[in-house]
């Protein structure tokens, strides 16, 4: 065993608050400045560029023994950090499916981090917001008030609490206590998605002990939505090889091209099959409140749980996602444990409700904070609104995408993600595929606009993933006629 | 299947952006102010106050429709959310084992969200610089540069995350491949921890599927470390029943009583046996860097992984956990997978790393900018100081509580947590627990002190965990006051 050293000096008491409240307040007053700057002026910068290597080369020194002035770090963050983002804040990043942030959102992580609570739970005003904003949520969703949910660290993470839940009920359903006693004892359960699954899936079923091979995917039709007949054919086959099959996941919006599952279809199979029916809406779920567009996810209201996404149609910094769970007893059956240093109260700080008892985090942060900000200062309706106008931007990008020669569109668009291509005469599938990749680095490179490739039904292709509100019609020309012109270059 | 409605009207182009950043731009520097005041002031408030009723209820409106001034939504936060915290940053505050955040890191976190980075990865600046806290945080546990890390949402999660790649190692050596077949085709494996284990590790037992009963608590001595005679004699009948022992999850820094287990001896009995040593220092991994106490985790650099905390003993604003995983390759083997729509290519924006392939995240916040700021801005010695002086703190409140006739110390302190009651002769335990459950109410309500109770080896206590950068010894000796006197009347 370790032992201690004979003596030990006695030191001044320290602590990390300011020496000199007055010079750190002028601090945050440049950064607060530069922060509106920064956002105002977006559009006039690059929407990527990479970083030179004296920059590389910075993020490369070690561990900081010394105190420095903390206006030498924030300066170096100016000249470091601020100049080279992913870009999802800029009006022509459309690489990935993600919000853009926004500026009351970032105000709010930062009184968020002056209040400072721990939203594991307790009897304070942060348990109560962060439960409002979860009531809120529900309410958007059609969800009952009576259902459970919880805000967690974004869409990955909502999947995986409504898995655990509904793999929790469904062993519990064939008598086995899957808390308790683990997967080995529980009968091999199944769980179905499409093949246009989002990845964070595979990693839950492995996680969960489920295994991948336990995921069946199920084959899209043409407009990449989960081939209802195939499902039940699915089901039935795993019956009779004596498996349970436990759970459907439908996508409510895939992250390759949007594709919206027929949630009723969907419900129907769940009902008549006796599975549980969670929906992965993180792309899709908040289509609900868009006026002209809550339709295609009609169905939403009828899954035992939904995964959504403020980070993404909420534009909430990162990280913001959120479960919801229809049965809240089985939420808390599934993650409650009676802790000897966690007992409530009848009153104090203990009496409030333990939200750490409805998933995996301990400590919490108080990320319901930049969600209830937005929400009244904008209103929910103008959000829909913003959905909305994104998918009509799509539309809009798929109709020149159509109007072009040299473009193709690889799938119509059905929400806001446009999958396309260059093409030209005589170019085989390989080459094709190395002039899109070009085509995409060549526009990232230039700072013109990020947008990703992927490949849909076996057709490798562009993909503007459009969630971003600062987004206008001319920048989406912008993107056809670089494109086009790129293409072009590369051919010629 | 759902279908449209006929006609979608036209609308004016919206945007999240402010109509007039001058306007945001004034109110942002009037929160910046309101907020290093509230930092400021921190000591003159009370620790905790219930809310009245008007405040309960204007949590419980309904989703905002329409919009409202920011300047009014932040009045009301003004008004109900910053008078009415858990406590956490407050210099009486002791009742969990939690950071006080810092300005530093709020204000990192303002900037986080402006920068408004995916640390899902990429090739970035954000990307670097969480790489770079990763590699420093290495540094700080002595583990070697090529092992690796995530930051993640806290301890549990960093718990969690270490101990799927204990599984999937351990499980994989029996010839299972985890990810692919699940739980039900491995030996049953068998987890090894003390009885003073954090409640997290029970989730992460139960989530990951291999169950609670796998979880062997294994007794603890006097100071409450556990007992490794014990813990081989346990190991040698799980093996002898045909079960297979995995994994080791050592305590450094037990969340009842700051109990560090005998690293070196569990390492030794890891390596005999051939299982994975994961060590929760959550509480005291960062010890290491703690000039007078690093002695008490020596050990700590022989785990296989370590979650710590820096939202603990750095004070970042929550989110910030980080796990350590010593086989790099094992860690990614583990989570990474071969997504369509996330392809790497040498240049541009995908040519990054994707840190998203290290855990279950796929979206992931800039957390690491208010750590590297605030390592920066004070150095990391300064940290390890300031743990040092929590330490020194707890070793005074016990020497003040050994010297009260009607206070008693519980446990011998051996880190920041301190464990002592109140009592008088002729309490039976019952009546006992009710008078110190009703003294760290009454501490509370009077806005005092914030303590929690427990219940440790059977005896019922309050429990100081001291973490707290800004407590002062008059503090210390107010709640010795406090608690004697409160005592006093209750007794009488
Ligand atoms: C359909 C879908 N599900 C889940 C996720 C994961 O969400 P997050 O990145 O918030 O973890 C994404 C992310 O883009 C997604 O598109
Ligand atoms: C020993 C120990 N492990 C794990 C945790 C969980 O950490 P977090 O709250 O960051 O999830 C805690 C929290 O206090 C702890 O004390």
């Amino acid at each position: 065993m370790p032992s201690p050293p004979t003596e030990t000096p006695r030191r001044e008491m320290e602590s990390l608050d300011p020496a000199d409240w007055e010079e750190i307040r002028r601090l945050a007053h440049r950064m607060i400045d530069d922060g509106i700057d920064h956002l105002r002026d977006v559009r006039s910068r690059p929407v990527w560029q990479d970083m030179p290597p004296a920059v590389r080369e910075a993020f490369r020194s070690g561990l900081p023994q010394e105190p420095q002035p903390l206006a030498q770090v924030y300066d170096e963050v100016a000249a470091s950090v601020m100049p080279y983002p992913m870009g999802n804040i800029h009006p022509r990043f459309w690489a990935w499916y993600m919000g853009c942030s926004n500026i009351t959102g970032a105000l709010a992580d930062f009184l968020a981090a002056v209040q400072g609570s721990n939203l594991g739970g307790g009897n304070h005003a942060a348990t109560l917001l962060d439960n409002q904003v979860v009531d809120w949520l529900k309410t958007m969703m059609g969800f009952p008030a009576e259902a459970s949910g919880s805000l967690v660290s974004g869409g990955s993470m909502a999947n995986l609490i409504g898995l655990v839940v509904a793999r929790n009920v469904m062993a519990g359903a064939t008598g086995v206590d899957v808390r308790e006693e683990g997967m080995a004892a529980a009968r091999p359960l199944c769980f179905y998605g499409s093949d246009q699954l989002h990845g964070c899936h595979r990693k839950t079923m492995e996680t969960l002990g489920l295994g991948n091979n336990a995921l069946r995917r199920i084959g899209t039709d043409q407009r990449l939505r989960i081939d209802c007949d195939a499902l039940r054919a699915r089901i039935a086959t795993d019956r009779a090889d004596g498996r349970h099959p436990a759970c459907i996941i439908a996508s409510a919006g895939t992250v390759n091209t949007g594709a919206i599952d027929d949630l009723p279809g969907l419900a129907a199979i769940a009902r008549d099959e006796g599975l549980w029916l969670h929906v992965d809406g993180c792309i899709g779920a908040l289509l609900a409140i868009a006026p002209d567009n809550a339709w295609r996810v009609a169905g939403l209201e009828l899954a035992d749980s939904i995964a959504l996404d403020p980070h993404k149609l909420l534009h909430a910094p990162f990280e913001a996602g959120c479960v919801l769970v229809r049965d809240a007893a089985a939420h808390r059956k599934s993650f409650a444990v009676d802790s000897e240093y966690l007992q409530s109260t009848r009153r104090g700080l203990p009496s409030g409700d333990w939200l750490y008892e409805l998933g995996l985090q301990t400590s919490r942060g108080f990320r319901a904070l930049k969600i209830w900000m937005a929400l009244k200062e904008h209103g929910v309706d103008k959000f829909g609104r913003l959905i909305d106008q994104t998918i009509a931007l799509a539309g809009e990008l798929a109709r020149r995408v159509a109007a072009e020669e040299t473009l193709e569109l690889v799938v119509e668009p059905q929400l806001n993600i446009v999958c396309f291509r260059y093409r030209r005469p005589g170019l085989d599938a390989d080459r094709l595929k190395a002039v899109n990749v070009e085509i995409m680095l060549r526009l990232q490179e230039q700072g013109t606009a990020a947008v990703s490739d992927t490949t849909v039904h076996g057709t490798h292709c562009l993909r503007a993933a459009i969630a971003n509100y600062r987004t206008r019609p001319e920048d989406l020309a912008l993107l056809v006629s670089e494109t086009t012109r790129i293409g072009r270059t590369l051919a010629s």
